[in-house]
């Protein structure tokens, strides 16, 4: 499946021609700081058709930001534009006005051109916002200007304006905070899904989260808590163990120091549930192995193919190469299951999503789960975000908000970049040396325990010789 | 896995010791035909124990008919024996005395050597029973002498006498016969644990069952039946779509004379949600291609490598060759589950198996599932009921009584063998024919069609030059 075969979007269509790049957020013509009309104001806007005099002027005038991905490649592939014209609305369809963005792994590898759901560039990454209804289109019965929305949709949320259809907007919940609704989608449905439906979690079982202190991780971890007993265990750094801890991991795991098959066998000797893999690679086959008989693998990614900001054709083809591949044979005799999963692919199963959330939407209001956000930035900020999330420094969820930066944040904001590019050379220099190193160290082991094995060999060898003595 | 890496069962290794050949069902000792105690008298006995000096000659003169596999092979590879002396009780077991035994797939693929949870001939085959508490060992308090009661073993249920773990044994519910509880555990617990843990069956949702009319093709379909509007697909030849169809499947096919993966996208375009598959080979394949997006398909056999009376390597190879073999980034694109499911292999999960015969046994007293007995054969006979089956001349289970023979049905029954016998080779004959006639058709139509793709071809290159010329 390519990029190709996806329904043009509309809105993308008319956005190409439509856009204008800015090279500095200082260009940015006015109306990006003009703030959100109220949602009365726009209630009247929809209700009563403008005169044909003044619309033509309207069209003209109205402009967003958006950010808009202009070819794969790094963080700065990412670039903040404007974009003229109001989209127009067709039948089903409402216009949000929005907040927040969320970020997720899927934008990332998009970036990269590692994910085939994003349309060609130039195009509007982004999955997931929330904001307000500032204009619904024909035969739309159950929004109405002024509703307040998080929106999921396979692309195209991360900028100021979005047109979807209704089906693909849900409303926030009572007391739900914009940053909270933006946070939402993805991640919970993801997490939903994959413990509620392939995973048939219940009571006493046990359930492996990797990166769980990621926006899966978090959202999965609080579902898991909804069912009583289910013992967690979570990979992290061992700086976020704390963290997680409190939201429920039982068992937090230091995957970068110890080995996490190791320490689940010493709890769990005779295997897991559920195994959430986000990894791919060689640790799908650890999780296949960590399976108890009616044990559940569901894999959801590839993160393992995200080496550095760039696409690294070695550990993309070394991640592919090693991805996991079994036989029904093997499943029954182990009695398993392994999923695969992608919110992605599911955007024409408009029900099915509308039952998770609903559920979820639940959950949220007796207080059982609530998004954990990480770190906010505004849309000029987009290549920190993505750089914080790719270097897994994030507890929780990274978001985007549209609230325009104050001057003298966008002064400062040029200094760091300057700063930043120099420094992610360096990183880059460190990684290969790093890299270097490791490998060294890691053949010096194995020549430790080569040696070491003939020395046991020869001990054994001198044993027996004097077993034999003996007899 | 090899049988060899299965623990040894005691009274398997017993019973070889003990066991002693009988070439005809006439040469049965007398105990054979002794009718059960009732379970008064057994309960005297087991409650105060005989005196020793009693106690030597009660060993001795204890026996029981058993079939015993005598080696891999054909149905008479299946021998009825005798085997001499009470079975000792550990703590924690119970003696059974058997009424009805059910029949398996698993025991037909054990019987050709395709099956590696039996230990190696001779043994006892067998996965389930019903029958009386006849002796209770120590430590055992849920479970007492008189008791009617389902067992579930890996093995060795085929015989008048078992000894098991009383957490296999399961009470029968008020007003099940003893030929309904030898039907239930394999097949009600196998169909239950695939729709309802893997399968995470629901209101709504579509359902693929092969060999609709087979044990656990009935068993599915009534617990399908205990969910809101599922619709079932099942295959089954046609002179059996009236029966199954009376039993809930929505749309029985007839497999032998159409292609099934047209029938359902005429009616499910989108596909299915949960595919059962017992066949392996290629139908794996069309079953995966068959899933709707979040949809399971669920492998628990390979009657396709059954192909006659004894092992077809050729046959074995190609459905071994077929096997389906899927990527996790196949799964991933597809939001797909391939689950693989044997009950040999859920021996040591007593709790599971016991939460889901609990939930069976519910559906049972509300009157929602009821077994459907085929027909049901003597133990000398269990050359016919195998035949029976692997024919796929069954609606619903094959069953197996203890109780003995009468004489003029036994000479009868000598008389119909040899017979059997000349059929057989007949039969084996018309199979290869059939088999190259079949071949020889699938050419001719090959040819056709590739007839017909050339012509249609002709024809567009046709049209082509014809526009061009009106160009």
């Amino acid at each position: 499946m390519s990029g190709e075969d996806a329904p043009a979007q509309q809105q993308n269509a008319e956005e190409q021609k439509q856009q204008q790049e800015t090279k500095t957020p200082a260009e940015s013509p006015k109306t990006e700081s003009k703030p959100d009309p109220p949602p009365s104001s726009a209630s009247t806007e929809a209700a009563t058709p403008a005169p044909a005099a003044e619309k033509a002027p309207e069209e003209d005038t109205f402009s967003y930001r958006a950010l808009v991905l202009t070819g794969y490649g790094g963080y700065d592939k990412v670039k903040l534009q404007v974009k003229k014209g109001k989209p127009a609305l067709k039948s089903g369809e409402v216009m949000v006005r929005v907040k927040i963005c969320g970020l997720n792994f899927a934008d990332l590898m998009a970036r990269q051109g590692l994910y085939d759901r994003l349309p060609s560039p130039p195009v509007t990454p982004g999955m997931e916002c929330s904001g307000i209804i500032e204009a619904v289109g024909e035969d739309v019965t159950d929004r109405k200007v002024g509703d307040k929305v998080l929106v999921l949709n396979r692309s195209g949320m991360w900028q100021e304006v979005v047109v979807v259809a209704t089906t693909h907007t849900f409303l926030m919940p009572e007391g739900m905070s914009f940053e909270e609704a933006a946070a939402l989608p993805v991640n919970y449905i993801t997490a939903y899904l994959m413990l509620f439906d392939f995973g048939h979690l219940r009571p006493n079982q046990s359930v492996l989260i990797h990166m769980a202190a990621g926006g899966v991780g978090i959202a999965a971890t609080q579902l898991c808590k909804t069912v009583n007993d289910v013992t967690v265990f979570g990979t992290a750094s061992a700086s976020k163990h704390e963290v997680i801890s409190q939201g429920g991991v039982t068992h937090p795991i230091d995957y970068r120091t110890r080995d996490y098959v190791e320490e689940i066998r010493k709890i769990s000797p005779k295997g897991l549930d559920i195994v959430l893999d986000p990894l791919g690679g060689s640790d799908t086959n650890k999780g296949y192995n960590l399976l108890k008989p009616m044990g559940k693998l569901i894999s959801y990614g590839a993160a393992n193919m995200l080496a550095g900001q760039k696409k690294n054709l070695f550990v993309v083809a070394k991640t592919w190469y090693q991805q996991f591949s079994v036989h029904t044979l093997s499943l029954i005799q182990g009695n398993r299951s392994v999923c695969g999963f992608h919110l992605g692919y599911l955007d024409s199963e408009t029900e099915l999503i509308a039952q998770a959330m609903a559920a979820i939407m639940d959950l949220y209001r007796q207080g059982k789960i609530k998004p954990r956000i990480d770190s906010t930035y505004h849309l000029e900020q987009v290549g920190d975000a993505m750089r914080r999330m790719q270097e897994r420094n994030n507890i929780g969820k990274i978001i985007l908000t549209t609230e325009p930066m104050k001057e003298e944040e966008k002064k400062e904001e040029a200094k760091k970049d300057e700063e930043k590019k120099k420094d992610d050379k360096k990183k880059d220099e460190k990684k290969k040396e790093d890299k270097k190193k490791d490998d060294a160290k890691k053949e010096e082991k194995k020549e430790e325990k080569e040696e070491a094995k003939k020395d046991d060999k020869k001990a054994e060898e001198k044993k027996e010789e004097a077993k034999k003595e003996e007899n």
